[in-house]
């Protein structure tokens, strides 16, 4: 996963993925506009494996946090951007997560949930034993789409395959377990990168679950 | 804040704000693209006022929450989207955030911290009463910004405006007071639309804040 190389950025007249959208609207009588990114609806989901006493997470490298871990390092060359992989390494790209993903199908955020699961921890767990914890916002300003936060107490039984995301579409995940007498520490470790909802799912698993079952 | 009428939407074939970049490399020996935002690194503060024992959040209309959240009602004539403000008032792209700002001037992320805690929420705090908590990535896949995140117990011989933002640049924002006894209840209210960053914050100030000095 981290072997990474010829990272060049170039611009993006057209992007496939990211379209922005112009929103003009009037707010107390004064016209404004606010420039969005659509985006899809998405689900993360909390994986605790029973069986071994240890929280489930995802790893991975994801270019857009390599860049801003790194942008200040870009040299500019013949009119495009690159960036020297021996100096900085595909690590400052790494990423610890819940395992998560969007809601592109015709399917409910708990089904999606049960997908995702399967396919990037390698869990075939039944839909009924994903506990709805919560929704958020999973950004405000440029994107706000919604996401909702689910809790799976997994065993080693239901795994069934190595998971890892779907390398036809070019998904290269790492599963990562976690002693739960340990992931605590992760709160406050800033040498692992993790989005807030990461955060929040942890301390929300260490007041609820593990506190209660102590 | 909520009096908002005529919403319609366009394509934005070239933002001021929002910058599409290509990211091309090499992992494990295949060639990637990904395209991603370029964003500015934040900072969000909690605000504890101990003068009065309640905790001081922003609330504000988002047209990208708005938008993600009555998107299945936009209708289609004459090329472009409109969105029925009748049907669906402002409440639905209301967001309870906490006091936050980008990293846009010549000035450390606690340096914002202060500036954001004065410009939105009034207060005038020293500099050394800014807590770092910790910092996250505010997005992981199209954008991967780092926000850092505070803490700042405020008294009522601080404020000395009413905060709510920078009417120049057309911020509108609310200032809320929330009883510390209720805030709790914020946490699974999904009444309330709020980002994850605020989640977490709030459970970090009943876990370490709050229990400590009970």
């Amino acid at each position: 996963m981290e072997n990474i190389s010829n990272v060049f950025i170039t611009d993006c007249k057209q992007s496939h993925y990211l379209k922005p959208l112009r929103i003009h609207y009037t707010q107390n009588g004064k016209q404004k506009i606010w420039d969005v990114m659509k985006v899809h609806n998405s689900v993360a989901v909390l994986v605790y494996n029973v069986s071994r006493d240890v929280l489930v997470f995802v790893k991975q490298f994801r270019p857009a946090v390599y860049y801003c871990s790194v942008q200040k390092e870009v040299s500019r060359d013949d009119g495009r951007e690159t960036i020297d992989t021996g100096k900085f390494p595909a690590s400052h790209g790494i990423t610890y997560e819940l395992c998560a993903g969007i809601i592109d199908k015709d399917m409910s955020f708990q089904e999606t949930a049960q997908a995702e699961v399967l396919e990037e921890c390698g869990y075939k767990v039944p839909l009924e034993k994903f506990q709805r914890i919560t929704s958020f916002r999973a950004g405000v300003g440029t994107t706000g789409a919604l996401q909702e936060l689910y809790y799976v107490e997994v065993t080693d039984d239901e795994r069934v395959g190595k998971g890892g995301g779907i390398m036809e579409e070019g998904e290269l995940i790492d599963v990562v377990e976690v002693p739960v007498d340990q992931g605590k520490n992760l709160l406050m470790d800033e040498t692992i990168q993790k989005p807030a909802a990461f955060l929040f799912a942890l301390m929300w698993f260490y007041e609820n679950i593990r506190k209660a079952s102590k």
